[in-house]
């Protein structure tokens, strides 16, 4: 099984910088944490401040026939209708992630634009998401 | 580990009423599925279409030291400042679970008035989203 | 012909109160009215201030097999998406009845968040409007 | 008694298009229908895409001393405040009728500007709404 | 004199829990304290998370002839239009009384649904703001 | 123990001005009754349409010392970010006290920019509003 | 001297309804009153409850050589685009009028969408703003 | 008769600056010309930069037996509850005036907060909305 | 084939009025020119400053069996629902077209009531904008 | 004659995705036929899912001499702010495409943010709408 | 050179009160440390907490030939449309200073009336902000 | 001391397209400029189109100790919570400059994403506004 995890703007810096909100693991411990949590799993990890590149990203996981995509868009979840098309054009099915619970800031954070068009969202459990995320491909939706 | 497992209006109907959009269990295929699941855990069920059982069941959560709650608050997400005055009250953490998608969904389901007091969301991911919120109490948050 | 006739917060208090906005007649008159002019027909009425007795008996409705439901929800029309979604998962046609012309109030009052998912209104037309709701029910809707 | 029933824009192209949202009855079958039911009564019946031709024809009733208006303004529902004007000037009670749950469509026809200045609406229930709206008129609002 | 005090959602767990916002008093020790103060009124207290208890006290208050109410509505004065009703609809007066200052708050505490059909309002001056609310009902208004 | 009470624009004409809404007593009266009911406080009082002149008093109360300031600042409370300013500024806690019930008269008086950083409000009582505020300073908190 | 004077929709029913708001005095004997104080001026009357006569009227003026328009749009003001259009095309001078003061009307009624492109407005002055409106035409700006 | 006149702020500055949009001629050459024209009116000329002082002038107004204010607020039009209050609470009837067409300028000088307290406003027409206000309190409003 | 062109109010004017924005040329001349470039083609032209004129118009093509229309609404694009109604009702296909770029001009031309019901718009390219659309219609819809 | 033709982000997958709404034709296909019908023409083709590529393409097609640019921003027309300030910076005209009608989407597609300092729009006529867009640089506008 | 220096309500109090928000600098400190700076500056300094002062200053500044206006409006910048029309009047250059960065303040701080008709904002830069103004009056705007 | 010099879209084209908005002088011109007033600093220039681009550089002064930054975000400004979290992430204080007076242009422009998180701005000031952020970091901010 194959899959693809996103990180959008500024999520390099995690665990280097505002560690009260973020926590002290970087993307590179997240990272490695589900290998070792999901060895049978071909991950492909991708991470940019670059919209455009999420785009292409999206798309080269449907033409790579990936079974599902963990996608934490970052800030690009207010404001890029391009990634929502994305999403929306590629038939894999995508689940957002969100570090933080969106909810409980900025108001402008609260308007996702991208999630009307993923399979669904977990937010603000943390690096607990990512893993979630998985775990929701690899079992299947059944209780 | 005791945890509350609330869930609002309506979806007592879960299962016999609109399997297009909320499939066929039923809420006890559910409760059953995660007592099975997780033999270890003290679970607690509540279904109730008054809101004001859902606060009384939150209260109830806190005074007998529950260890989360996993609360699908159904409507009334959308217009109970009650509710979220409730989980913001009760000192225990509370993951706000929804069936479907919300966001794909009429625009008045978009606003959520409890999620920015809860710990966080898990949204659109069917009967899976209970057990992985399970799941996160289990486990902690590290990856 | 089983109908149900459901009336909301307040209006236990019909014919006591403000009759200059919804004169003398009080609820039993109008059921008594109403089970006189249509001896054939099996009437449920309900009236309660709880919202969640509402939906209580809405899902009854439906597990009863009633033909129709006439639906006063007063207040509860302009703020309950819990009622709303009763109305639209349980399967009988309601129809929502207002005594008082809402359109001519204050402005919270033109919204109606059950109006969408019910088969028709009848507003402003006093408790003419239940007999012609249940005349609609019992003739059909060929002019 | 001289009741008025009045159409507004499109209206004339009931039965013929849409069936599947208004039906495969004409206007002139409606007209006919009501002349059926209501012998006693009599009607005069006015279609127009004019504004101003509905406006002249709300005069009209006044100077003719019509004993009511059934009214289905159709698109200037949304938009007249011209039309809204005219049935607040004339002294004679008004019905709004449509055919369609208004509210379970577009936006935009969730706001009557003729509404409050209105009798009283029946909304969604077809042609049967004329039917109704005379049957109010004819027995007065007593139950 | 008889004077009803109602308080609303959450209110029970006052003193126990955010005393930072709300002080370390319960509920029961206000009350207590308003019998010593004004030993010669004839108190009913009434506290409930149900928006339907709070509409039943308040008929309740006019049929058994309060002269006034003093009402903390707690989260419902933000979204109860079923309350604000039946404030309207009962004859007593109400005098609206919140024990922190909502204007200080989130935004969606700031309307209050209640307020234009109560007498007045007392905000934000904690457990005091009952004992002046029934100083007025005892003094009348004159300074 | 000095008290400030500040009376915004237009309050000059109480007593002799829309008796109908404001009664008969003279901004005058009010001052004496306040003298007479608590001699042992020294008060000062201001009134003035420049929200200068307010915004001076404020300043003037915090450098004399005063412990509090009762004020009413009429059509400024939903205009002057300067007062709001100069409320938060000096130390002194502020009563704000409306002799009318603003929340039912028009909706540009719903909103206040002083209300959020004062110690609370008294709405709608009248002239009593004002007394109520003295004997909130006068007695401290506890009910 | 040439001038149109053009009254839009309704405005026919002037004197003989809803006099406590419009008085009793008909279009006719503005249009006679007008006529007697301005002996030297050629009217050009036009009344007509369809926005194109009016537009029609405002093409006329000007191809006509009208040195002004006074123009009581009625309800049109707040809803035609296209009568704005037309002032803005034709190079007359207009004044738009209206017998009531609009402001203290509905919401609705304060927005003018011909105001932007008239000369000016002369609002709430009865059926002297006609006179006045004439007038100006009549002395040219000047003091 | 004695009339007041009142103009608010920056309206010194008239024929000095900007005379492309509100001419050459002064707010003295205005005052002149209103006494040449109307010998036996007592006008009281009042100008400030102060919104106290408009209100002052209006308060007086009405205590000096004035028959009508001619009132243009400038900018205070568009935020001054303050002064609309004072409008409203003299007994005095005051025309607004505005020299330039607010319609044609900003959004924000759309919306006139003392339009909806006075008889009626002249807008657009220059200094000679001056002298058209007189005249309407020197005749009265029949045309 | 037989092509539809209606044209909306003040569209009349074109050529002899505000020529910088909408150019020399008449209607006149655009229909001329339409029908040289296109000889094969039975068109169909109306213009007219009544809304209900190209309703009946657009009922008329259908009616007629045209095979495509070409609208510009002009000041109706923006607030007529009963053309858009029209548009949707008949099972013509329409190309809305703009001679200016509507979307540099004021705000309230920036919504189209019609534009979601048509085929689409070609906006800004002048009289241009009209060939381009027969075009259309000539070729089909392969680039 | 050189003109840029510019798609923005997920137009490279036009033909091989969501072919119900867009069409089996790719963007290869759509250059190609532009290159067969206009062959004197010498084209440039860009396609991006980076903003700042459209943005350089722009910049480059005024510093080419390019005569114009058909420009299909795809989501960029709703957010892009950026993209505006190039189409103005540039002295090229430009043509805004869509294949698609956005206005019978949702509604965050109806804002278009460089349709304003285009020259014009052609917007729900598929492929088709490049070639006229062509066509109107080839023939220049008169029609 | 002669350059005004204004500051609006409350900032009288600077150094005194909220030094953590504004420092411990008072404003005669400012005052001095400019003059220290620039001693070839005729500086004139104003302070007031009555917008109409800040007007007359504006006036003054105008009318003595000074070359620019520091001007930190205080409250007013988010209420005054007075003060905004004397800059606009005044043909003198002023420069917007705030101290604080009010765009991470309340909402009602993000809105500047003013800005709109300086030449420029400073904001967020301390009493520094001020110097940087003076010297861009001294320097010209060449970098 | 370092310092970097952001500057986003279009900000490449200075000097040489819309000369009257933004004078003649280049980013060059200006980069020049700076390091000869400043010799001491050492300079980091860095102009994007990119989005991406400006992230990585923001992430790049805080890794290379970059005392401060001076950024133009340009039209990010108004649409970039990427940028906004960038620069609230990096420890590195910001001072956002814009050339032009960004509030006397559209109505998009005058919301600003990114000034909440930084230090200050200077806007308006043209080329001088970067000069005077220099400064701001050179001097520290006492006057």
């Amino acid at each position: 099984m194959k899959l693809f995890v996103l990180n959008g703007p500024n999520l390099n810096l995690l665990g280097t910088r505002e560690p009260e909100t973020y926590g002290t693991a970087t993307l590179a411990d997240m990272q490695d944490a589900l290998c070792a949590l999901f060895p049978d799993i071909d991950f492909r990890f991708v991470q940019s401040n670059h919209e455009g590149d999420l785009i292409d990203a999206l798309h080269e996981a449907a033409s790579e026939g990936a079974s599902g995509v963990v996608c934490n868009p970052g800030a690009f979840t207010h404001t890029s209708v391009a990634l929502r098309d994305a999403v929306a054009a590629v038939g894999v099915p995508v689940i957002e992630v969100h570090l933080s619970n969106v909810h409980a800031r900025e108001s402008f954070r609260h308007r996702s634009l991208t999630a009307a068009v993923t399979a669904g969202q977990i937010v603000g459990l943390g690096m607990k998401g990512y893993e979630l995320a998985v775990r929701y491909f690899l079992d299947g939706a059944g209780a």
